[in-house]
């Protein structure tokens, strides 16, 4: 069992209404020394796989075709073995 | 300046329908082994603060009032600080 933590965060040359957005709200709360913020997504998957290779490769195949969008995201994730007790 | 990662993520107790969804979608793609998903958001703050006493400090107030929802969800965040050339 495999615990995935997936990182998807947006190219650094794509517009982030998001995050200008988050950024315009943190300004009017008072907050000024943020200079920018980008917004991202995160998930954790929990993986039935045989072993790490397996499960690495799954999951990439997931991101690129599910979880984020190639053409405008970029994705990292980190795999955790969890022991089953 | 430094560079915040902060996670959000939904209380374990709480339900979680995007997360949900998503695992539906996987299964539809044939990924059968995948147990559970669940959403969360990542976001990078860059912040030009003093020290990193007064970041961490800012940051845990900014997650409090805007970035988390403290009733349903929880966060953590990391400082790295950007070492300007």
């Amino acid at each position: 069992m495999y615990l995935a933590r997936v990182y998807v965060t947006l190219k650094p040359t794509v517009n982030d209404p998001q995050g200008l957005t988050i950024r315009g709200a943190l300004h009017s709360l008072g907050f000024a020394d943020v200079e920018s913020v980008r917004a991202g997504k995160y998930l954790e998957v929990s993986l039935d796989a045989k072993d790490r290779k397996k499960a690495e490769k799954q999951l990439a195949e997931m991101c690129r075709k599910l979880l984020a969008n190639p053409v405008i995201e970029d994705y990292r994730f980190e795999l955790e073995e969890l022991v089953s007790t």
